[in-house]
């Protein structure tokens, strides 16, 4: 938090809607933060099915555990986030801290302890102290707010330089539905732990299963996309609460997966979450470049999305990146690690639309000061061409800085 | 070059020895530097066995080829190592200089091109100008000496801040034998691209298979369990030369790789690669820490390789390391990443011999102040037991720090 805002946050914020069957309250618990709010209370209407994916970590948190097994029910009342404190490799005490925040969460809105999800980020390791909801829950139930969506967004801040917020609507059976997200990124200072969370809200009325659906395949081409050291947290958290409250205006309620009229809103849902993760790459740590990764020519997209990650998360493309210098030999260099099909001698390579190098060689017609030009700006685009098939794939990524370092070494000196 | 000699480097450096059947010389030939070698040939009596393992990046550079080409035959009359441009990523000029420099080696030597390996380290995408060889090839295997060793190293250097070189003996059938090896490490300076290089001297008379099986064997936990930053060169080359000499002292031809009287050999012979390969890790661009760590309790030592890497490559491992800061949570994180089989409830981590983590949660024993002085020594052993099976592996990094974003990335600011 006491980091200057990211010079790649977005230059406005969404004012979010209100959506029916959501309220919304914050609060300042006191979890580790002093002077700013750190839970985070989301109440929703009877009948809101629930979806979601989490890290594929094999050490995952306690909440990531909790709400695994209770996305089976398919229902939610309730969505608890605090920041402060992961509740991550805490043991069996982590366990019970789950279950007594999901009480005290229940007792104050009167649901079921199963009907509520929870997600937390921050210190590792360290036992949470969930009795400190109980003194908060009862006055964040009766503060419930349908429009307190910017307070959402930074009651489960870390070390996000700026509250992350996507809207949009889409018509659904001629009825206008509204998609809201909110999130928070790949911030981390020592001790806490990386971790992205986001939550999408919306009133269309779609089952659990088809919400599932729409989730898990959204995500491939959107946070799953994004990456900003190539490390993954305990606790990543993506999940969906879908009211059906649309269903009072009369929209249909979609029951198959394979439902035509989940078209438009399929698009409108992948476009909040495409927002909310190229907002975390924005605010990547130490981040002072955008860079947008796209994989042409591979044997499949699998094989593009591989080449993709492995020169995202190279330390020597993304320093060479940082220093402004287009330095192909590296992106060369982290194509040929990758494991995957490649020929050195159909390789081409683009910065920013130029193209320096071309089937296995420098390309002698570059102009040096153009690509200087475009190595300059904030926001890079970095193409590759394997020359081998039709396989492509699209990753955002920043660049590796001086600044990451400090951030997440430089505690002690 | 300009850099100051890492502060782990190696307090002594080792002279090495005269090995019958070889003789070595230096020359500037101009490639890239100004005022120091760059050019090292390495002449062998006939009869010389050879043997090698390349980068597996799917980008090898020419030189790389021809070498894997080359190897087949088995023998080697000569070693030609250039500095300052790596032939990497040249096409069919890469391809026709490394033909052109096996020429005028063979004809400097009165041998075949064939049995001429080379090695190219420095600049990628920039053709290599062979020609330049031409001037100093005649001159080189004239002054070849057998006790060069250590211009032979620094000949070989780009980025490295001190030259690499470790020797051995060994009694082989009752006659005492040496092995030689000089090494250059992962330093890159844009453009040049991270190539370690590292060629073995051995009077053994080791028939060829049995060299390959020897220096295949030796890699797995010598050079292929040093990591700096996860990237792998196009360039990555290790070759071993056997002139067989000793034979003529008594020494044993050694045709099978099961032969018993192998065994002190091929430790002394491990232990070179060991040695080399920890100057690489203690050479680490920007190193102010070597990193040891060692996962035991996994399912394999192929899992515990895996978990290993994953935790020596993790950004974030590497900068809490830097701090000094014994950060075990993102130990967790980078093993559960990992992908392998790991219980979050069973694992315990180390840092220095102090257990910080135990069974799923912080040790609740720990002496803060204790770790913190283990944190502040240059060499930080660290160890992970996944409490599963018996796999057991160990690799060697170092940390991450600013000033291997500045060497990597200030090329502009």
């Amino acid at each position: 938090m006491s980091h200057p805002v990211s010079p790649l946050a977005p230059k406005t914020r969404p004012v979010l809607p209100p959506i029916e069957g959501i309220a919304l309250a914050t609060a300042a618990a006191g979890i580790r933060y002093r002077g700013r709010t750190d839970v985070l209370l989301a109440r929703f209407d009877r009948g809101t099915t629930v979806a979601g994916v989490f890290t594929r970590s094999k050490c995952a948190s306690a909440p990531v555990e909790w709400c695994r097994a209770k996305l089976k029910g398919g229902k939610a009342r309730a969505l608890v986030v605090n920041s402060g404190n992961a509740n991550a490799f805490t043991g069996r005490s982590g366990r019970e801290a789950t279950k007594l925040t999901a009480e005290l969460a229940a007792k104050a809105l009167g649901c079921r302890p199963a009907d509520v999800f929870l997600a937390s980020t921050g210190v590792i390791g360290e036992p949470l102290d969930a009795t400190k909801f109980g003194g908060v829950m009862d006055d964040l139930a009766a503060r419930a707010d349908p429009a307190a969506w910017t307070e959402a967004a930074e009651a489960i801040m870390t070390t996000d330089t700026f509250p992350k917020l996507a809207t949009a609507k889409a018509m659904l059976g001629g009825v206008e539905v509204t998609i809201n997200g909110i999130a928070k990124g790949a911030g981390m200072i020592a001790p806490d732990m990386a971790t992205m969370l986001a939550f999408v809200f919306t009133d269309a009325p779609v089952a659990a299963p088809v919400l599932q659906s729409l989730v898990s395949r959204a995500v491939v081409d959107t946070f799953n996309a994004v990456t900003i050291d190539g490390d993954t947290s305990t606790s990543d958290t993506l999940i969906a609460f879908a009211t059906g409250a649309a269903a009072g205006r009369g929209a249909p309620r979609i029951d198959r997966t394979g439902d035509r009229r989940l078209a438009e809103f399929r698009r409108a849902f992948e476009a909040v979450l495409a927002d909310l993760s190229e907002q975390i790459a924005r605010d990547g740590e130490g981040a002072r470049k955008l860079v947008e990764i796209r994989v042409e020519g591979a044997t499949s997209k699998k094989s593009a999305r591989r080449i993709a990650m492995s020169i995202a998360n190279s330390p020597l493309v993304k320093t060479a990146i940082a220093g402004e210098d287009a330095n192909w030999g590296r992106v060369v260099m982290a194509v040929g690690k990758a494991g995957e099909p490649a020929d050195r001698d159909k390789l081409s390579i683009w910065f920013g639309g130029i193209r320096v190098a071309h089937r296995g060689a420098r390309d002698p017609d570059y102009d040096e000061k153009a690509v200087s030009e475009v190595m300059r700006k904030p926001e890079i685009a970095l193409k590759v061409d394997l020359g081998l098939g039709n396989g492509r794939d699209r990753v955002l990524t920043c660049d590796l800085t001086k600044e990451y370092v400090a951030i997440n070494g430089d505690y002690r000196s």
